[in-house]
């Protein structure tokens, strides 16, 4: 069994701190009698159903893992900066995430989140609408606590990075809708809606720390690059694992993805492998019919799995070297790094 | 019939197309080919339907009058700045008044917007939360095109005073939807719902306007305390409006808001004048089985169109005194005056 390395772990659970201080904050700012706000707690995993406070342990299991946070800390340090000045743009990070899900989960009709109601289910659609608009501010609340350790100009450095990162995201999902089953997408979508949903953030927070850390564009560049390619490998693997991961380990059966007709990669593949060949319509039938051993049997003709395998390799390998160009030759340097092939399951 | 002055009129109509080239530019910076930024310039009044663009009388009517983004150019030059590089701050604010425009949509299950169907009609719930999510984003891109013309701490300060509008707003949706009837509303919660709803989105306009025109602190809170008293007044006279007004200028019948059981401060004031007096349980029975002309004797014998008239009337006189404090006096500063007036139904 994969585990992070003990100091990187160390450096983590030290960082999960400075980035709750932060969102703590920045939610204190406001009215803080409004049961919107306990809501955004409830959410964020800090309180419970009742609105009372959950231990430490049950923070833990329920907060997420605050990794988007923990990597923005993380690249402004191994750039050489200032972490705990940074902590709000990783807050910052942390809130477009929980907004997302917040919003998310209206819109995919989802009750449960980290093994809880979600917000709409305890409290109502209008409101979650409404929770998730408030916390896509607090964004911005957190981006201008900034100002209290940088000038005005990486304030708004920052904000642009970090704006660039909701917008793609709103664009990935859009995507994601659009496309009323797998077999409309084409590779392009799909990695529209894979930029947009997961690579951009990651590429935001690793891009707003890397430049509050340090005015060498390029290393800033790399990091941001490093961040995107991350992204990109990690939801490959992520999409490949849905179709042939260890049943005992992703706790889903063989073939789960095929089976709520997600819009995977290796459907996507296995679509374009077989257009304009007579396994195309046979494939098109098979995915319909939700007939998973079947789709199985077409996509280990046509090479499918091998295919996904490249693509997760390419992208880390390519953020491996972004990550190398960045020149962060440091425990900071090396956490991401650690972090990064922990995620996508490799040993180096 | 109350008219604005023909010299008004033009300022206005000669600034909103610098807020629709602003909006337009702000929208057209991302990826241009998504349905998700046609559906955007559907609900801005734009484009009709079926996506076509629809001719200029016809975005006068479907757009929406940009009063707010007006305000924000006008409040800037009546403080001796320029208006064409204030007007992505005017954008900015328009993109908060529609994105919360097309989430109350949603959260008010309102089928037609402007004459016209809402975005969730016909596109769909979760698309829609995803395009104001999307349009929140772009005020941000609106706040950063403010860097074209401004310093870093002129952006930097506009984005926290649009940022607290935003915020204001989310508070005072969740006061207006937490109150589950009128009947459960004290004036603090009434008016913490429309200084949210109403006031604050209003003196965020004047405040970023006029802090882009000028660096006189006392001018700049001035214009700003001048947005709030009106927001609250326009509010005020509107619940007014919403049971005694003239039914041929409002579209409505009498005690149309009584029919509906709106959170309307003639309810509330009704409540706040009967406590702890036999009028109190008669008032809310007669509310709670919309018996509207029982609701219109006990609101006679109360005085509360009296009460409700004061509001307007302290709201207002508070406001024209903070804009004569701001010291606007030229021809912007007059076109303020005259709008507010307008919009009050008030001669001067």
């Amino acid at each position: 069994m994969l585990k992070l390395p003990g100091r990187t772990s160390d450096l983590i659970d030290e960082r999960i701190p400075w980035l709750d201080a932060e969102m703590e904050a920045t939610l204190a700012s406001s009215s803080p009698d409004l049961d919107l706000y306990r809501w955004a707690r409830y959410h964020l995993g800090w309180l419970d159903e009742s609105l009372a406070p959950m231990s430490e342990a049950e923070r833990r299991r329920h907060g997420g893992k605050r990794l988007r946070g923990v990597l923005t800390v993380l690249a402004c340090e191994a750039l050489g900066g200032d972490g705990p000045a940074s902590a709000s743009a990783g807050a910052a990070i942390e809130f477009i995430h929980n907004f997302s899900l917040v919003h998310d989960d209206v819109e995919d009709n989802d009750a449960e989140r980290r093994h809880r109601p979600t917000v709409w289910r305890l409290w109502g659609v209008p409101h979650a609408i409404n929770v998730g608009s408030n916390m896509q501010a607090m964004v911005d609340r957190s981006v201008l606590r900034l100002a209290r350790h940088y000038a005005a100009d990486s304030v708004v450095a920052a904000l642009e990075v970090i704006t660039q990162g909701i917008v793609l995201m709103t664009e990935g999902q859009y995507v994601d809708m659009a496309a009323e089953d797998a077999a409309e997408m084409s590779l392009e979508h799909y990695y529209r809606m894979i930029g947009g949903k997961t690579a951009a953030l990651i590429r935001s927070a690793l891009w707003v720390g890397g430049l509050l850390g340090s005015r060498d564009t390029a290393r800033v560049e790399a990091l941001a690059s490093f961040g995107w390619e991350f992204g990109l490998a990690f939801q490959c693997r992520d999409d490949y694992l849905g179709i042939w991961g260890d049943p005992a380990l992703t706790g889903k059966p063989v073939g789960s993805d095929l089976l709520q007709g997600k819009r995977s990669l290796p459907v996507v593949e296995a679509l374009a492998a077989s257009a304009g060949t007579d396994a195309g319509p046979r494939l098109r039938k098979s995915l319909a019919a939700r007939d998973v051993a079947a789709v199985l049997e077409l996509m280990e003709t046509l090479g499918v799995a091998e295919r996904v395998r490249e693509r997760v390799e390419g992208h880390t390998e390519s953020a491996l070297a972004h990550l190398r160009a960045a020149a962060a030759d440091n425990a900071h340097g090396d956490a991401i790094r650690d972090i990064a092939l922990y995620a996508l399951g490799r040993e180096s």
